[in-house]
């Protein structure tokens, strides 16, 4: 780690002036415009993503996967690559594992490695989706729904052995995304399964902790394909205020249907104070897991519009999102994506930060549509890269974290020690 | 309408050999399943569909309108066409008006009128998407969410008024289909605009008599094109909750987005005892109003599934759903399009009868898929036409309702009475 | 086999009476309305449907996979299953293989064995996205139209072996799947990617054998996630086009946008004597490969209606296009998935062929849109099951296929012989 | 207008310190990544967006239309209006005309008129999808495609006749959008309202001018809602290739299927050198014709990306397409509306223009999709609105067209002179 903190550093002298120019004269804008640059840097540099376990491998399709080289095959290497990202981009501060993938031998040691890379735990995830081998029950046809109680007891219990794991980590929450539904007309009787899935929640909800939160996902298909027990926000949120004040409502940007719009979903659960947790990626068709803003940027600077709306309103008694990066890198080199990721949500960040809200809710009030979007587009269209990069210099990570992995040949070395041939746990 | 029943049973004759051959047949197939044909003929027979007021006339696009003739041109000519569609069906004993397209001038003399026909008022429905000419405050940019609550007072007294027209003429609840939102990123506060709507509805939930319900409507898009305030299930549910007892949701076919698992909602409406109407359509594309089971009649059989299940459930809360067609015509003879939707949800809702639903329930108990499946299309293949008209044979109505329309030349008459250039208000 | 035909025989037997009576009960009415039974019974019996190779075991999800049992280790017990199929409903004569993951070792025993079911082989589908074990150039980022000319070269190679194990066998097509395309924007040179994949089809087409056809599939989405190289139907017509008068467009129902109207599509290839295969499953969302006629029986319906028209019309010169299943069974017995799936293309079959055409080309004449709809209705709402079982008794197959395959405990057969832990080759 | 030219230069007067340094800075950063900005600047000037006449005007919906003041009751004032949005962004030099609504009394005056404000007249529309009063042949059922000969002859000799106009005022392109379709499943033959289309554009093209093209637009729905006569690009391909030469495929943005990757349409289209024309307007849901850019600003910038790939192309053969607006203004000032939309588009553009293509294709070359990504938006995110003022400043207009508007109370102006109810016509 010294030895790459120093190699960072040393690539940044070289970029310094030219960033330093840049970030002054838009350093220089934004005080003209009234923001207080120290200000925007600490938000800046406090926001922090999670990073998930399974993504720091390649990922793949039903139609097969085509490995990169140097994937990290354990647990320990996991937490190396998500420090190496912190150390370049200063914004990965947490892993998010994924049990059975990831279940730690030595609790103690695995906290120890983390903390050496300034590491901490987040929601960690159970998995009911897939049998694992020699599995007594089977979750071909669902998990805390099941028609079969049995079926249901061992996922509940799964659930529970996740807290338990978290609670050695020093995680504060459990994110169930629950894989269940039905690929046929016929098939499950809804009502059933819901009360079925309810049931099996209040089980979980029972052995939370006192300071843990539940996050509950939504999804409209995919593993199945004609419904989903959970398959939007308004199941969610219905579940979330059945089991309690612990519960909440998670949101994955892919896990809509065509066209819906998501900022506005953001804006109602924070309103509730039933907003929890958040997983980013983009997507144009599906739940593709693509990079975060590749495809839809406006859309994610739109969501973080609501984000910056939402947490900064003082009567709002929502607690601050799990932010968490949740995609599938079947391309790119795992750790590559992730940086493009990280960086696009804070730009996202960023520019939702230099929204003029005054202004912009004073042409809501007098309904002045025009100069409302003249408002939105006015910081989405400023460049704030400069503040970003200047961020992250204070922190002594990477100026420009990509270009800087690139010339520490770091995936090189990943695959000299770990091999072309590794594959990594998850999917 | 004396002389409408005489020339009914006369085409009857002609056509009642055949139609007892087959239904017979089919009796016979029936009750070896198990089924007593009494009872289905009974729930048949009882089923009425509400005929909104403003489909009794053409409807058109943004994009042109193209009347037909013999539209009525008053509110006592839509009540005799539904007086005609109820003579030739026996299955839309009410009519649903408008304000203030529809206004009555004399309440008891138009009272007396659907009397006459064997006609009741069904939901009343307010209009605050339009502005009425010479209105003070404009609605251009929302009603009941507006950011002036002068509007939204003028919206909220409207709502009122139309509730005091549905008290005159007997109806039992209001109809809101909330218009308002927004076409562009920034130019409304989604939060603002929740918290006005539910003020407003408050407001007009206060003055509702104590044997009524409010049907609270939900919509993706269109009018506006980025946010509709009440986009979806969830958000009207939240509204209902919040308000009270007496607030239901409003289901509308057409108001999903593309590839919705409309089925699903219905089932957890239900079962959450808040569906309290149902507005038929179908659709390819959009909010296309067309002709009922036009283009997706097997998910109408499925979302009748979960209707008969709900209904025939005994710990179930839910009241009967008010059940209506909404649609526009645009390219047929409207009373042809409502006799074709008012045909396609019988059809539909017999069919869901006769499911064998205790073997269903068992194969859905062992995950036995394909039987599952099986069970449903085993009801949805068979030909229930002949349970319909044997219904409407007994109702002293006609056996072949859109053929006798033909054979007995309403149109041809009413457009001799009216005019082949009157054109009826409403969209 | 013959133990199979007399057992399937002596179930017969038994459903004989019932059936006879509802056949010649329909067989009566459809007579009264001009039809020629014993045509149309011809017709359904001549109606055959290819199986898939890669059908006949569980598939999967990128999510995982739930194997059931009995599925078929080798070629030989995939051909041993379609041959159950086909004397369970005598509508699947022919396989079709997917090279490499059927490659046949002796192709005259496996002609033979084939031969012994009464079974041909329908065209040979390429596999250029997956990389085999050990692959010299990996497909990842695309295969016909790959930037690298060696990697193209690796795939058209492959095609080319592909056609002369089809040539061995006696198929007359070769299917090409192109699932190349890219995930993110920027990724890909759309205009040198059609112009690399034209340049290796030609160089494919050059190959292919007189009398054979090479059809070309399109999809929007999946495995890539921003653009696919033959997304649509106006890409596959322009690569066919160019190819020349052996190539034809094939179009699988699940690859295409929400909403899209298919139906059209069929008619407009058929116009330009441009469709050459069709690739039947059901969807709601995506690609989600499930039992034809489960999700959307109408639209298949209607589907059939214009492939029916086609093919009646005496100045088309589209071939009978190729017609196959392909799905992925994911919950279900591959077998019983089969048999819905088969009954199901064969009942909208038969309700397109019932359809009074005369009077549907007369009511679209006169721009009856109500009659019009009327004419199509009346067919579909047809039982139509009495007419296929009495094409398969006089076939000797089976009265009701999925009854019969259940009473004759067949796949717990297969478990006993081939145990309960196979996995079939395929996806 | 001299008037408006000197009242603009005082504003820019006013903000012209600013803007110059922003402008240097930028220009500073464009140059050392390699950038000529004198030619920039001359291809932005160039950049000329045609306006259509409908578009002064608000627009409304099905459901109602809230019109604002000041709106153009005449071509006169039509022309003067863009002639305003001229002098302001100097990016708006024609006009687009749509007959019936904008039938040139004089045209002499008209294009003297014209010329005072520089401005041409670009492509000329033809209108078959409503009735004109009195009109003796519906167009409810369809016009080119209509069944009956003698509407289609109707439909034919308006097209005819709009060219006609053209002709005269110096167009060179007749746009047809052909609104035909069906609402219902059997109302249409596909095949048969295909060939009537076919007919009766090769009636139309046949009058075409040498130096004319005739420009083919297709939409998948609306304003009929179960399939449109020329759906997709596909359709719209195919008839552009029997017609020949002078016939090209014109792409509305709004007018796809949900997801449809349009750039992809636009690389195909220009590398077939049959891209004639383009609709600019965003939306979310449906055809929303909403204002450019403001829903999908980075799917624009994707778009202008193949657009400037294939107009650089020095082997294509495709035609510089001609470049309008197509939206629909219901609750901005369309004047405001269009200066916005200008905006985005020039915006997209000179985001495109500063693509590094070499590196671009270097990597796609390499699949390296990581900084494929990167050279994409490293464009995007430059800020480049400086570049544009500096354009729009060497011309005399405004430096901020839509602050200097506001400045100039120029809507106050028009409904001062022109009223508060004026209703322009269109939609």
């Amino acid at each position: 780690m010294e030895g790459l903190s120093s190699r960072i550093a040393e690539i940044n002298n070289s970029a310094a002036q030219t960033h330093t120019r840049q970030f002054e004269i838009l350093a220089e804008t934004l005080e003209k415009d009234g923001h207080n640059i120290e200000q925007l840097l600490d938000k800046i540099s406090s926001f922090q993503v999670a990073i998930p376990s399974w993504a720091l491998g390649t990922g793949g399709t039903r139609f097969g996967r085509f490995p990169g080289g140097g994937e990290p095959g354990s647990l320990e290497e996991k937490i190396q690559d998500v420090g190496t990202l912190h150390a370049l981009n200063a914004s990965s501060d947490a892993i998010s594992l994924h049990i059975p993938w990831d279940i730690p031998k030595d609790t103690n040691a695995i906290k120890e490695l983390a903390a050496s890379y300034n590491l901490k735990f987040d929601a960690v995830n159970s998995n009911t989706f897939q049998d694992q081998p020699g599995q007594d029950h089977s979750y071909k046809f669902g998990s805390l729904c099941h028609s079969d109680p049995a079926v249901r007891m061992k996922a509940v219990e799964h659930n529970i052995e996740v807290i338990k794991y978290g609670k050695e980590l020093g995680s504060k929450a459990l994110t169930v995304w629950l894989a269940d539904g039905s690929s046929f007309p016929g098939q499950m009787n809804f009502r059933k399964a819901f009360g079925n899935t309810l049931d099996s929640l209040e089980r979980i909800y029972e052995t939370l902790p006192e300071d843990w939160k539940v996050l509950v996902e939504y999804k409209p298909f995919e593993p199945y394909f004609y419904s989903m027990v959970i398959p939007d926000w308004g199941t969610s949120h219905l579940l979330a205020n059945k089991l309690g004040e612990k519960a909440f409502c998670l949101v994955d940007l892919g896990h809509h249907l065509p066209n819906t719009n998501i900022e506005q979903i953001v804006a109602t659960l924070m309103m509730e104070a039933k907003l929890g947790g958040f997983h980013f990626n983009d997507s144009k068709f599906a739940d593709d897991d693509l990079t975060v803003g590749s495809m839809k940027p406006y859309q994610l600077f739109l969501i973080f519009n609501e984000l910056v709306e939402g947490m900064e309103d003082e009567k709002s008694a929502n607690p601050v999102p799990a932010w968490m990066i949740d995609a599938s890198h079947n391309l790119k080199d795992p750790l590559e994506d992730l940086l493009q990721s990280v960086e696009a949500m804070k730009l996202a960040y960023a520019q939702a930060l230099i929204i003029d809200r005054d202004s912009l809710e004073k042409y809501r009030e007098s309904n002045d549509v025009s100069m409302a979007q003249e408002v939105l587009q006015n910081a989405y269209r400023t460049d704030v890269r400069p503040l970003l990069a200047e961020a992250r210099r204070r922190s002594n990570a990477a100026i420009n974290p990509l270009d800087t992995y690139r010339k520490l040949q770091i995936r090189e070395q990943l695959i000299q020690t770990r091999g072309s041939k590794t594959i990594a746990t998850g999917l």
